[in-house]
């Protein structure tokens, strides 16, 4: 099955997550009236309940280009995950919604430049999909005891594919 | 005064806080073999104690050239304060020694590509100096009740220059 890309909005991402991003309204000029500080744009968990704390971190992804045969997707139970681009380039956002302990039909966004994103504890998602190299983000997610993290593989795999 | 801009590298800024990047070997590779996880780079403290958390904020800073005229230098004393670029250019990164509650004589690194720093409570540092448009950082800081902000401001400034 074929999906296409659309291009990520906050309402459309709200049921699975926060878009992050300087493109609107800031909430504070600092620094001498130089900066913009668009604040507290993620609702972050870290499963501290559950040993868990922050911790910045940095993935290198390898670029991939589109068709994408989406064949797995993956969801964090104890905690939220951020993904910062550290590039101005837009990269793709795959999420599902959990129909009964596995991922529903996928829904495949594309970030504007400039923008990332914040997935909310147990959100359905595709693995890290740069569209360009270098494939650079940094990640703020939970450093935590469990594993965190569960698998689900397509028997048939899903074709994303540009507008 | 003139200072002459450095190098950006882990044992010169571990005195302030933390380099953050993808430069060296990473800790795991995840996504099908995919990316590369460099993983929990940061010694973060959000100040929990005194009613703080983590949070995730954009700043958009105005792009400056060297040589910069260093006036204003500030700390927080309640949290540390991680930069992330959102873009591939270096940034300028001054940092000063506390001598007494006041900033000492300032050193002044400039970043390689793909670099991002987390100050560490109570570092006293320079605003943000983006020195390439669009100066986009992901920012991660106490967000918290307290003011935790100090301001330094030199009777004469300091002239940071290229090497």
């Amino acid at each position: 099955m074929k999906i296409v890309v659309q291009p990520l909005t906050a309402p459309a991402f709200a049921p699975f997550g926060d878009v992050i991003d300087a493109i609107g309204a800031y909430d504070k000029l600092i620094n001498q009236g130089l900066c913009e500080r668009h604040h507290d744009l993620a609702k972050l968990d870290f499963g501290v309940e559950s040993g868990g704390r922050a911790g910045v971190s940095v993935f290198k992804a390898q670029a991939l280009s589109l068709p994408y045969e989406l064949e797995l997707m993956e969801r964090h139970p104890d905690g939220t995950q951020c993904f910062m681009p550290m590039t101005e380039h837009p990269f793709l956002v795959v999420v599902a919604p959990d129909i009964g302990a596995t991922p529903g039909q996928p829904i495949a966004f594309l970030t504007a430049p400039g923008q990332g994103i914040n997935f909310h504890c147990g959100t359905w998602h595709g693995v890290l999909t740069p569209l360009h190299a270098p494939g650079l983000f940094a990640v703020i997610d939970r450093i935590g005891p469990t594993a965190n993290l569960e698998e689900h593989w397509f028997e048939t795999p899903y074709t994303i594919i540009p507008d």
